[in-house]
């Protein structure tokens, strides 16, 4: 069996090395650092990308803005961390994962009477927080492959995969998953622009995995449900409110509108970090607004005429109504998710304490 | 005034000049041609596209064939534009517009007695046909400019303008009959990958007539329609059957469904000769299936990992329940469409009659 794939590790010398994703499918360019500036830029650019693995990320950034600042006394490292905080949780704003991730180092630090056990707390719960990410990962896919009818062709946007998280994935951990247990026939993959992860990261990761896929535009989603291609449409969140509302890529919602049309089942997976019960509904989780540029070019080939006004919100909300289910580590959440979501969070803490 | 403009020409020395709209926004290239193989090239390879420009396109085709096959009798003319006929017919399946075009011509050709008279029919009749929908698109986008309210905002998908037509356009002809009549506030323009024609020359036409608009992802439509950014979505068509059930650029579909799962009504432009009276529902029209290497790189760049499946199929067909009205260069037609589609056909004939 071959080792499972991540796309960020922690180097024992103190160090992260994550895949800068912008290059792929073309390269495989890894980055090592020991500046917590650099994984918050690297999550800004979209090296390191989905709501999953920005957390872990920015865990990790604290970790290394834990290291750089020893030598100082225990206040003044907390200190030195909450201003880091403040840089990492402001590189994007619709992941929930972000600043969860960053509140729990936080907190774990906050136990520590000297600088050098703040460190190691620091890195010890960041390595936690991916651990954790990964088995959730593979106890999510299980359950969401029980979805699955053997022989399914199932339709899935963006890259909520071992890219998007500390690895397995949660959309392609649930195909995985299901591939292994032997119920996919064809997965379809949009290549969801403006940045094209569909095209460039869950084609790269569905290959490497074996499982028989074909590329499509984001245009071509409705025809294919029409003609029968898809049994089940499956996605990643970026944020879930309480009422069960989902914000996840732009693009999702019109998916899960096609498929209600065409009688076919619209999952969302992802774990419950993902999941905001402070929020009560979609409207309440802010909708990141990316440049222009994204839009009026592809890979930095300019496809429009210069200095046209372009929109590119970069997630959009589905209503609650829309989801048959939510796939979490924890179990399925199904409607009314008022109540399922917020039971399945409980669980978790229940299960952890 | 400024002059009409027309994508297509035919030249006094017996020439087609046309533009090569694949170059476009980033060149205009005028390509002339006395060849008619060089006009089924252009149409093949999308030089010249948009249901009514083929049309047109394969028209003054034929008439380049009657002038090169000079010298010939009458019927070896006429074998000569049949074979030309078939060449021309075999350079894209949706549109239906480009037998309607190459029939006329052909037909119109059966009266001629000499050969001199037989050419000259041929180029009378492409020019008519280029003439006819000019016309036809100004009286089609006055129509259609009426359904819309003062302050519309209207999205578009792919290009149904200018560069569509033989001038004005069917869905751009109505915006531009409504924005002269202040009826429009704001459009917004879906890229429409895989080929761009909206980022292209939608935009392009679009800025060139000073109407505003915003260039958006085909994944961004449903987001748009959800905050309220649409009031009305206006489209081309390819080929409309007799019940209404209408084939257009792949991404079609999907908006019609979209709009009318947020209270937007959808309307199709298009002159009478997109009606294919002969297909009984969207089930008897092909669609056309174009090369993977589309979908798997935009302007020659390369978007996924190499050598992956991925299907570009260029048309879906959007069922009539989702159509609110046709609207041609004849009237609108309404639900039910068997009867009015039918009687809007008919009032054509009677006119020209």
């Amino acid at each position: 069996m071959k080792e499972l794939f991540t796309p960020i590790q922690w180097l024992p010398e103190g160090k992260v090395r994550f895949l800068d994703q912008t290059r792929l499918p073309q390269e495989e360019v890894w980055v090592e650092t020991a500046d917590y500036t650099r994984i918050a830029e690297a999550i800004q650019r979209l090296e390191v990308r989905g709501a999953p693995l920005i957390g872990i990320s920015a865990a990790y950034g604290l970790a290394l803005a834990a290291l750089s600042a020893q030598g100082s006394d225990v206040e003044e490292l907390r200190s030195h961390l909450y201003k880091a905080a403040v840089t990492l949780r402001a590189t994007r704003p619709t992941a929930v994962n972000l600043g969860w991730a960053l509140d729990r180092v936080l907190q774990a630090v906050e136990r520590a009477t000297d600088p050098e056990q703040a460190s190691s707390i620091a890195v010890s719960t960041a390595r936690a927080i991916h651990d954790e990410d990964i088995t959730g990962n593979q106890r999510l896919g299980d359950f969401g492959a029980a979805l699955l009818s053997p022989g399914a062709q199932v339709m899935t946007h963006c890259n909520a995969g071992a890219l998007a998280t500390g690895g397995y994935g949660t959309a392609l951990g649930v195909l995985r998953s299901a591939w292994k247990g032997g119920r996919i026939a064809h997965v379809l993959a949009n290549e969801t622009r403006p940045l094209l992860q569909g095209a460039r990261l869950t084609a790269w990761e569905l290959r490497e995995e074996g499982i028989p896929f074909t590329l499509i535009p984001d245009s071509a989603a409705g025809l294919m449900m029409q003609r029968g291609r898809v049994d089940a449409v499956v996605t990643g969140a970026d944020r879930i409110a309480s009422n069960g509302d989902t914000a996840n890529k732009i693009g999702t919602y019109q998916l899960a509108v096609l498929a209600q049309a065409n009688g076919i089942a619209f999952y969302i997976a992802a774990p419950t970090s993902t999941i905001d019960l402070s929020s009560a509904s979609g409207a309440d989780i802010p909708i990141e607004e990316r440049s222009p540029d994204e839009v009026r070019s592809v890979r930095g080939v300019s496809i429009a005429p210069d200095g046209i006004d372009a929109a590119n919100p970069a997630f959009d909300v589905t209503p609650a109504e829309y989801i048959a289910a939510i796939i979490t580590e924890n179990g399925i959440a199904r409607p009314p998710f008022a109540n399922s979501l917020r039971s399945i969070c409980e669980r978790g803490v229940a299960a952890r304490g």
